[in-house]
């Protein structure tokens, strides 16, 4: 019986898709003693894996000192077998599904990553395995669109096997809320489904939050991830208004933090990136449509968020102006292309626009970022030095701790002393900077005497 | 000197408007030794005060302890002066505002307590006074608004007195964070007026917190309630959308409060009031569009809220319709009048539009609340027995611990058996409830069977 073979950890699970979730999921199971098998089918992602590229990704669940680390990762090798094989999933009994689930280009959810991995789990369903979904779905899709497909095995769902719903919560380069120490919400197509994936998850997370349906499970990821769409928009909103008004948004939310209840600090920025914050709110709006419903306030933020990045370049541009330059012709760094700092996600990353933006005006447009080399076009420079060198706009997308780490101010002030500097993150250090050198930082004035 | 003065607790400090936040201040300078004027040109509510009926709104303020309050309200007594006259005004060295700053009928700002009462104090005015306005004000209006009133006097703000803008935090029936302990953000005209402002609220507050412009002290309050009025919307707009899906909301709200960071839960509610939430949407608004900027976001927010009042009465109209009743002809209790549990406050209370909605359809439409008799046109229960009994509808809106106290869900089986019960909190436990009696609750679905 499952339970039994979860309390002695003999039981085999699966984990498909390799991604940012599912290759620390994979892992975490490993690393608790469990036989692992790490599924994609993308090779060269399981190369970069098995290579140690993307270890980065396992800050958080990996111990910091040396010796125990290189145990733990002594201990996830044997553990964890890689393979982009169907036939190796035959061997499960745990099936635990972190594909992407992102947008079509039209907005509404691409399922096929979804789909296809549920049919190839259909193909090796037995009786009495359990099949958890963590990829981020609309209410409803579990019952709607993965029941189905698993049930074409001739097996029923809650009867012959069991099904859970359990939302990957996971914060890219979040240091103290890791994996292992996020509680995790488990619904269920019924309780005995509830029960065996609580017992699951409770050998590899601190705590467990059980929920009294799938469809509870699946609105709970909605809730949050909407609750920083909404609320990102809302400052991101604020910061373009402020700045006209001449008030400093980011000194305004410093003093809106001080306020103890009632009240949680966002920040504006060059808009939202990653597989959550900005593609949730479309998949929550496609269900909410098909059912009559119009939820134009959530559609409203996501709205604001997607136009961030058009805000910037005219951002740039206005910045120019005051140079008496224009976008046309002027020569552009830009550093950080990730989504955020110090991470290697480039999803639904906000600089692709605005360097793509950049692009339709100049020839001369350089990327750097420590983390990556995509460019969406751009050129990519070697180092930070030679980007920044020489050039009219130095624009900062991600707050990567490289760039306090060698000094930008000073290398600004060195190879580019009249350039103008826009900055998207509040991160660039303007009393650092020369003179003359124009630096606009989003959502904060235009310093008199510029 | 000023600064010295407030040193030696020799200045003499008028509180002008005696309200939620301006009674409590006057109380909180006198606790403190602070000889003060409490201003009023309200003599009803002077009355009131003098004759301890609103206590209530100090509760947050004064020992627990009886004798400990005994001592606390003798020494207020001692240096609170009531007084509606102008003519006492002028023996005051420090003026702070705490007058109503409410919306027109078209939604715009009603400033004329604001100028009006800034016309008083320029009567007044003497070199070296400070004024501190804590009134909710757009950002921008101390200066466009305040300053050039005060100036009147021919005293010149920032060289001969000094001018701040310290908004007020207050959260009514908030037992934890009560008025001393929320740190008090504090804006000037000039350094001096921040300093000066400062040194006095560190007198009677933990904490304070200069900001480095008026602007700044205004706007922090706007992104503080924007906060709240925008995540209230957020989770107003959800509910409707999980109710039709089957989803309970308020699990959801709790699973969603397990995640240990980015979130803080907000819940459902038959619509905004108070004096802040409701109105401070508006005052950024006006600003905005003076300014040509729309804040669509910011706006949609403010609509959903300003619409949960009549979506209660579809959910009652809804809830009838399962007894096969209507609204037309049907007997309702209201329970709950204020705009939220255990305060007196009914500034914008949601109440106000669902009693006239249901007024409309029917003569027998009774309220009863514990904190007020105010029934907007439908007749006062004098019990709550009396007000339940034999109704075709019980709508809860104000979750006053009264009602708990009095076990209402046992006076409903007892006096309406057949009746219905619209929930707008989440308050009636339904478990209580007879079998024959129908209970909808905001943001859940219908039960099954039902």
């Amino acid at each position: 019986m499952l339970t039994q073979k979860i309390k002695d950890k003999t039981v085999t699970v699966a984990v498909l898709g390799l991604g940012h979730v599912g290759y620390p999921m994979s892992t975490l199971f490993g690393k608790n003693g469990f036989q692992t098998i790490g599924y994609d089918i993308n090779t060269q992602r399981l190369n970069d894996i098995k290579q140690g590229k993307v270890l980065l990704e396992l800050t958080s669940i990996l111990p910091t000192d040396e010796q125990e680390k290189q145990k733990a990762l002594a201990e996830i090798k044997k553990n964890v077998q890689l393979s982009n094989s169907e036939e190796d999933l035959k061997n499960a009994d745990v099936y635990v599904v972190d594909v992407p689930t992102p947008l079509k280009e039209n907005e509404t959810p691409n399922l096929v990553f979804l789909t296809n991995t549920c049919k190839a789990i259909s193909m090796c369903l037995k009786k009495g395995n359990l099949v958890v979904v963590e990829s981020t779905i609309y209410p409803g899709a579990t019952e709607e669109i993965v029941k189905p497909i698993l049930e074409e095995s001739g097996l029923e769902a809650g009867k012959d096997f069991y099904l859970s719903f359990s939302p990957e919560r996971i914060d890219p380069g979040n240091k103290k809320w890791s994996l292992e120490l996020i509680p995790k919400i488990v619904g269920g197509i019924n309780k005995e489904s509830v029960d065996v994936a609580c017992l699951l998850f409770s050998k590899i997370v601190a705590k467990v939050v059980p929920a009294s349906s799938l469809q509870v499970a699946e609105a709970t990821k909605m809730v949050e991830n909407l609750f920083r769409s909404v609320n990102i928009a809302l400052i991101n909103d604020l910061s373009k208004f402020f700045e006209k008004m001449g008030i400093d948004t980011w000194e305004t939310i410093a003093a809106a933090s001080t306020k103890p209840f009632g009240f949680m600090p966002h920040y504006p920025g060059p808009g939202v990136g990653g597989h959550c914050i900005p593609k949730d709110p479309f998949y929550l709006l496609y269900k909410a449509r098909k059912m009559g419903m119009n939820l134009e306030f959530v559609e409203e933020a996501a709205a604001v968020n997607k136009n961030m990045p058009l805000y910037v370049v005219h951002l740039i541009e206005d910045t120019l102006k005051m140079q008496n330059k224009s976008l046309r012709g002027s020569s552009f760094a830009v550093l950080g292309v990730t989504y955020k700092k110090d991470v290697l996600d480039l999803r639904r990353t906000p600089a692709k626009t605005v360097i793509t933006e950049l692009c339709k005006f100049s020839k001369d447009v350089v990327t750097f970022d420590p983390m990556t080399t995509e460019s969406y076009g751009a050129k990519t420079g070697k180092t930070l030095e030679e980007t920044i060198k020489n050039k009219d706009c130095i624009v900062l997308l991600a707050d990567h701790a490289y760039f306090k780490e060698n000094n930008l101010e000073d290398k600004i002030n060195k190879l580019s002393p009249n350039c103008c500097v826009v900055d998207t993150r509040n991160f660039v250090d303007e009393t650092k900077l020369k003179a003359s050198i124009l630096c606009r930082c989003l959502g904060k004035p235009v310093k008199s005497g510029q």
